[in-house]
C-alpha cells in the first residue's frame, strides 16, 4: 500500500442545497484528480413530505437525511473511480455542509423522521438552512437585548439553531421531547463517518450562539418558554472540535459505504463557505470571499474584533485559527435567477436558446450583456428568499420596479443580477463602516462562470474581483482540512499555500459603469431602507395576509 | 329602395389601438345584425418606421393613417355582408376613435407621412394616444398655473394635443412648418368620409383645452416657445361640431370604399369611451362607465361642475348634451396583462393551455381564480404604461412587490388584475371626494368577459358592477350617434333608451373579499403616493437614465 507523501490523497465532500459533490485531491499540490456529484433524491422538500399529499406551510424547507448518506455511498466511490487512483492512497476525508441545517436525532444519532411514529411529522425532518418559518421565534430571541447579540450584527436569524429549536418545541413538543440531540447536519455526517458526535467550532459559534466559551443562559431560555430552559443542557451542548482537528477515524461501515480505508482521518465538520476561504488562499484580512451559488455566503478574516451591524456573526477561529472570522450572507442569489428562468421566461426564449445550443441562463446573459448600464430602466430588491445581511429579516420579499410594456425578460434578468450585486455592496459597506476593511472581492462558487455577473459585481462594488482557481472550492477546502486532520500539514494556512489557488484581479471596475451604478446604488439603498427598516412594512403585512389566506383554505 | 323606419340601419365604426371594427345596427331596437374587424397592417409602430431599421426612441408610439382607411374599405363591406342586409337600407354612419391620437396634415387633409419628403420622419406619422415622449412639454404647459388647469384635474397630459404639438415644433420644426392642421384622428376619419373637416366637441374639450368657448391664449403659447404663439390660430382652431350632429354627407369616394349609399348622414367624430356610455344606457349621474381594453377610460356624467384632482377633464356636453361629462383613465390595463402573458409566462403554461384548448389568459385566470384574496402575497402598481388618473404622469412605471421563490406566474397575473382594480378605486375615490358621487360601475369593453377580473373590481371598489349588453359597445354607440345624425332620434338620450342595453348589478361585492381588499388598497395607496407623489422619484430617475443610456448607444 503506497502511502508515502508524494502519492497521498484526501477526499473532500461538499454538501450543497441540492446535491453532494466528492473530490479526490492530491495532498502535495492540491491537484483535483477526480470528482462526482450525487443529487439528493428528495431535493428540497418544500411542498409535501415524501409519500404525502398534505401541503407544507409557506416558508418551510426540509430535507431527508438518508439523501446525505447516499452521497457517501455513490459520489465518493465514483470520484475515486473517475480519478483513476487507488483508494488505499487516501489518508483522510473532510466534509462541509450547508448551515444552519438541523436534524433532531435519538441518542445514537438516528434522525427522528426515520422512526415510524414520526415519519409523517414534518418537524421530525431536517430543517434546511432556508427553512424560514421560525421568524416569530427569532423575533422573541432578539427582543431581549442579550449581551451576545452584537456578535451577530444585532440579530439572530430565524435560520439558526435557537430559533428553529424553539419552533420545534412550540409546534411539535412530542418531537422535541423525543429528541436527544439537536444536531447540525455538518456534525451529523461526521457522526455517520466516525461514530463520534463532535460539534464543530464554526457552526457552534456562528449558528449556535457559542461565544467566549458559553451559550445563552438558562434564565434567558426559560423566559422564551418554560420548557425551553434545558435546551442547551439537554439538546445542544456537546464537546467542540476545532476546524482541521481529527474528529475520529473512519468506521468500518463508513469504509464500506465509501470504499475508503477504514481508520483514516476524518476532519471535524465544517461549513461550505468557511472551507472555501483557504481554498481560494483568502486567509489574510481584507479579502472578502463570496461563495456564490443558490445563496451567497461572505466570509472575511479580520485581525480585530469589531461589531458589524447586520453581519451573521463573528467567531474567533471561525474560519482560520488566530483570526476573527466574520460571516455575512445573502439568502437568495442563484436561486432567484433560477426561479426567474423557470417561471418568467416565455417559450420563444427557450426555443432560441435551444436553437443556439446554449442554456437559458447563457442566452439571457448574452442578451443582457449587450445593454449599457441603466438601459433597462429597472431596479430590483433581491429579497425573494428574505434578507440575511444586513437586515436579517426573512419576512422581506422581492421587488421589481420600473417595468414598462417594452420591458423584456433579459431586462429583468439583468436587474436581478444587479440587485444581488447591490446586496453585496451593502454588506461591503457595513464591514468597511465598522472598521473591518474590505479591499478585494474573491468569488467562489458556480456563479463565477458568468462573466457578465462578475463584471457587474466589480462595477457595483468598485473593487477588484478575483476568482477562485478551483471549480469546486468547498470540496477542495474540505479536502484541505482533511489533509490537516491527517497531519499532512501543520495548519490550514500551510495547506492553503500548497493546495489553494486564486486568479487575482481578473475583473476590474470599469469607471463609467461604476459611476452610473453609484447612482443606482443610492436608489437601491433608498428602497432597501424604506421597505427593510420599517418605514413601510408592507412586505411583512403581505406575508401575514398570505399566511392567513393559506390557513383559511 | 326600402328606407322606411322599421328596416332602417346604421353603421358604427370603432377605431381601437390595434384594429377597427364595423357593426351594422337596426335603428329601431339596436339589434346588432353583423360585424367585422380589420387589424391595422402596421399595428402600433413603436420599434422602427415601416421599411426602416432605425429604432424609435423609448416611449414613442405611432400609427399609419392608411391603415384607418383600410378599415372603411374592408371591415364596413364585410360587416354588411355578414349582416346579410341590403346596404341601401343604411341611413347613416358614425365613428369613434382612440384619443388623443394626432395627425399632421396638409390643407387638403393629406397626412404628412404620405409625402415623399417626410416618409422617413417619425414626426410626420400619427402620434397614437399612448405616445408618451412629450412629458417635458407637458411639464412646461402645467407649470404656469393657467385658469383652465382645474378643468383637467390640475394637469394636462403628455398624451394631448398641446404637448404633442409642442414636441412636434421643438423636435421637427420642418414638419411643424409644413403642417396646415394638427388633426385628431377622430376628425380626420370624418374628413375622409365627408370631405369636411369638423372638429368634434368631445376631443376639442377633453384633449384640446377648449373651455367656455376659448383655447389657451397666444401669450401663454408664446411663453412656451416663440414659434408656438400661432399654434391655436394656425394649426388647431376650426369650426366645432356637437356630438350626434351631422358632419356632412358620405362622399362618392367613401361610398365606393364602404359600399354604403352616397349622401347618407355622417355623424361628427367621437371618442371610443364617450360613445359607449349611451350604448350602456349610462346617461344618468353616478354611473361610472369603465371601458376596459388595452387601457381603461372612465366616463361619468355629473349634474354640476366640480373640480376633481387628477381627472382627465370635464366638458359640458362632452358625453351627453346638458350634463357635465367627466373623464378619467388608466393608461395601461389589458396591455399590461398582454405584456405579461407575452413576456413572463413559461413554456409549461403555454403547453397546458394548448392541451386544454384555452387561451393563455383563460388558463392563467382559472389558476388565479382558485386563490383566496391575499394568498399570493403580492402587491403591484399598474403603471407600466404610466399613470393617467389621478397622477397624470407618464414617467411612472410598473412595480411588483412581494415575490418569493414560490411565486408562480398566476400569482403575478392576479396581482396585476388587482393593481388595475386599485387604480380604478383611486379614481372612484377622487370623484366621490370631490362631490361627484359614484354609485355603480358599468363595465364595457373586451375585459368584461373575464369573470374573475369583474369580481375583483366589484370587491375592490365595493360597488355593484353592471356590464354593457353589447360585446361591441363603442361601435354600437357610434351607430347610435349615426342614428341621431340621420334624425332617426331627437337626441342621444332617446337613442340610448331604444338602442342601448345593460346587465344591471351582475357582480356584487363579496363582503369578506372586500374587507381584505380594503387593507390591501391602503397598502396600494401607500405605494401609490410614495412613488407617485414625489417622496421617492426613483421611477423618474430610472427613465432618465434609460434615455441617456439609449442615447449613448
Amino acid at each position: 500500500m503506497a502511502n508515502d507523501r508524494d502519492d497521498a490523497l484526501v477526499v473532500g465532500v461538499d454538501y450543497g442545497t441540492l446535491s453532494g459533490r466528492a473530490v479526490v485531491v492530491r495532498v502535495r499540490d492540491g491537484a483535483e484528480l477526480g470528482t462526482a456529484v450525487h443529487e439528493y433524491r428528495h431535493g428540497v422538500v418544500d411542498q409535501t413530505l415524501p409519500g404525502s399529499e398534505k401541503p407544507l406551510p409557506p416558508d418551510w424547507a426540509l430535507q431527508v437525511p438518508k439523501d446525505y448518506v447516499d452521497v457517501l455511498r455513490i459520489a465518493v466511490p465514483d470520484a475515486i473511480k473517475n480519478a483513476g487512483v487507488n483508494a488505499a492512497d487516501v489518508i483522510g476525508i473532510g466534509t462541509d455542509f450547508t448551515a444552519c441545517t438541523m436534524i433532531p436525532v435519538t441518542a445514537d444519532g438516528t434522525p427522528l423522521c426515520e422512526l415510524p411514529e414520526f415519519a409523517d411529522n414534518p418537524h421530525a425532518y431536517v430543517k434546511l438552512w432556508k427553512h424560514h418559518a421560525a421568524q416569530p421565534q427569532a423575533d422573541r430571541i432578539n427582543s431581549r437585548g442579550e449581551k451576545w447579540l452584537p456578535r451577530y450584527g444585532g440579530l439572530i436569524s430565524s435560520e439558526w439553531e435557537f430559533a428553529k429549536g424553539l419552533q420545534l418545541l412550540e409546534e411539535a413538543p412530542e418531537v422535541y421531547g423525543a429528541m436527544a440531540h439537536w444536531v447540525e447536519a455538518a456534525d451529523w455526517i461526521i457522526w455517520q463517518l466516525t461514530g463520534n458526535y463532535v460539534r464543530n467550532a464554526c457552526t457552534a459559534g456562528y449558528k449556535g450562539i457559542y461565544q467566549d466559551g458559553a451559550y445563552p443562559s438558562e434564565d434567558f431560555l426559560r423566559e422564551l418558554h418554560p420548557d425551553f430552559a434545558g435546551f442547551v443542557r439537554d439538546k445542544l451542548d456537546h464537546p467542540i472540535g476545532q476546524l482541521g482537528d481529527r474528529a475520529g477515524d473512519l468506521t468500518n461501515l463508513a469504509a464500506y459505504w465509501t470504499g475508503l480505508p477504514a481508520g483514516i482521518a476524518v476532519a471535524v465538520g465544517n461549513v461550505d463557505a468557511h472551507v472555501t476561504a483557504p481554498a481560494a488562499q483568502a486567509v489574510e484580512p481584507g479579502r472578502l470571499v463570496a461563495i456564490m451559488g443558490t445563496s451567497t455566503c461572505h466570509v472575511l478574516n479580520g485581525a480585530e474584533l469589531r461589531e458589524v451591524p447586520g453581519m451573521c456573526g463573528v467567531v474567533q477561529g471561525g474560519i482560520v485559527g488566530g483570526l476573527w472570522g466574520y460571516e455575512a450572507g445573502q439568502s437568495g442569489v442563484g436561486d432567484i435567477f433560477g426561479w426567474f428562468t423557470e417561471n418568467q421566461v416565455p417559450p420563444s426564449y427557450h426555443d432560441a436558446a435551444r436553437a443556439q445550443g446554449v442554456s437559458l441562463h447563457e442566452y439571457l446573459t448574452a442578451l443582457a450583456a449587450k445593454q449599457r448600464v441603466g438601459e433597462h430602466g429597472l431596479l430590483a430588491l433581491d429579497w425573494h428568499s428574505g434578507n440575511r445581511s444586513v437586515l436579517v429579516d426573512h419576512e422581506l420579499s422581492g421587488l421589481v420596479l420600473g417595468q414598462t410594456l417594452a420591458t423584456k425578460p433579459e431586462d429583468i434578468y439583468r436587474a436581478l443580477f444587479e440587485a444581488t450585486a447591490f446586496g453585496t455592496r451593502m454588506i461591503v459597506e457595513a464591514f468597511t463602516d465598522s472598521g473591518v476593511p474590505v479591499t478585494e472581492l474573491v468569488v467562489a462558487g458556480g456563479l463565477l462562470q458568468n462573466e457578465l455577473l462578475m463584471q457587474i459585481y466589480a462595477d457595483v462594488t468598485n473593487l477588484p474581483l478575483s476568482t477562485i482557481g478551483s471549480a469546486q472550492g468547498p470540496a477542495l477546502g474540505s479536502a484541505m482540512h482533511a489533509a490537516v486532520a491527517a497531519d499532512a500539514y501543520p495548519d490550514i494556512i500551510a495547506a492553503a499555500a500548497a493546495m489553494g489557488s486564486v486568479n487575482s484581479g481578473v475583473y476590474q471596475p470599469i469607471p463609467e459603469n461604476a459611476a452610473i451604478y453609484e447612482q443606482l446604488f443610492m436608489e437601491y439603498a433608498d428602497l432597501h431602507d424604506h421597505f427593510g427598516r420599517g418605514a413601510n412594512d408592507v412586505m411583512h403585512k403581505l406575508k401575514a395576509l398570505r399566511r392567513s389566506a393559506v390557513a383559511g383554505r
